[in-house]
């Protein structure tokens, strides 16, 4: 993820990025430990033994912190070989089973929550967010189709993925919430193959 | 919206619900002008001139107190026949019509977008979102649809149309953010006509 968030100045003293990777380390394990709601810039000032108003300082708030130090919870190229390798017939199934793969396990799909959270109510945690998921996964992804209007394509196939996952993980939709995650994937694989694909 | 958080108990005295609807209007005015993260029950009691401890007596929670304080931006009865009269093959473009109009005008998909906000933070909220959307309009669009698994064809749909929302007015996905509401009808149209009336 692009460290965005610190305020790089000419003048940056020797130690400053110390300080700052404190911070950020502090910042990762209480936002694992606690949760973003439970998780104060007071609390992680105290971990990383400096003054809340410095980790203002460096990061603005704390969505940006948080932004910072969350360390996307895939190797994107790794998650590119594999969607994009195969039958082109079924590169829309072969998404939805990585996208479910993701929010199948708690702890991977909480880092995203807590993102979806933070840009709910702030906007420039929305700009990252945004930003970010174009950056790792979706720009590439798209630019590699083969189709025109990658983009379109991929931001509709986001935009499915983000409510399929709200949908079955947070509002627990029944059936949706209950289907094994391979009948899912071939429920909503047909649909990202059309957008990735398809004449639109 | 049923108003499931009032305790009416037969004893009421008179003025309570004049209170209630105190209470009531100064929280929509609080959640709107505030959302949901920084509305207290405590400014609602204030501005509403009440202790705090009654607001929690009528409504337990601060999401049930959001809940009930919600109004529906749409008639429901009016929603279901719009989207279900015309031409079957076009079920899912009336639909994702409908969506659009709904969440193109700040007023009305700001409520929807804080329900969902509270939804991501509280199980209550979340449990009140999903029970609503099924009661007012999943439920019974599905149960009219005339396909066998109403129920899973309409959560695949709001999996989508949940997803299409957050994706085009609150991350501002493009070339998503910009295209007019009838064109992003035309591209989602036909996944919402399969999920809801195609082979599954």
């Amino acid at each position: 993820m692009p460290q965005r968030a610190g305020k790089r100045r000419p003048g940056r003293r020797p130690g400053e990025s110390q300080t700052r990777d404190a911070i950020l380390d502090a910042a990762r394990a209480r936002f694992a430990e606690h949760g973003w709601d439970r998780t104060t810039i007071r609390a992680i000032a105290r971990d990383a033994d400096v003054d809340p108003a410095l980790v203002m300082h460096f990061f603005d708030s704390k969505a940006l912190l948080f932004a910072s130090a969350m360390r996307w919870p895939f190797d994107s190229d790794a998650v590119l070989t594999q969607i994009l390798e195969g039958p082109r017939s079924e590169l829309g199934l072969r998404l939805a089973r990585f996208f479910l793969s993701v929010w199948e396990e708690p702890g991977r799909r909480e880092p995203i929550m807590v993102m979806l959270r933070a840009a709910s109510t702030n906007e420039q945690a929305a700009d990252l967010l945004r930003e970010t998921l174009m950056t790792v996964l979706l720009g590439p992804l798209g630019s590699r189709l083969g189709t025109p209007d990658g983009e379109l394509r991929m931001s509709l196939c986001s935009a499915h993925l983000i409510g399929l996952g709200i949908a079955r993980y947070l509002l627990e939709f029944e059936p949706l919430a209950s289907l094994a995650p391979e009948q899912v994937a071939d429920l909503v694989g047909p649909t990202l193959q059309r957008y990735m694909t398809g004449d639109l």
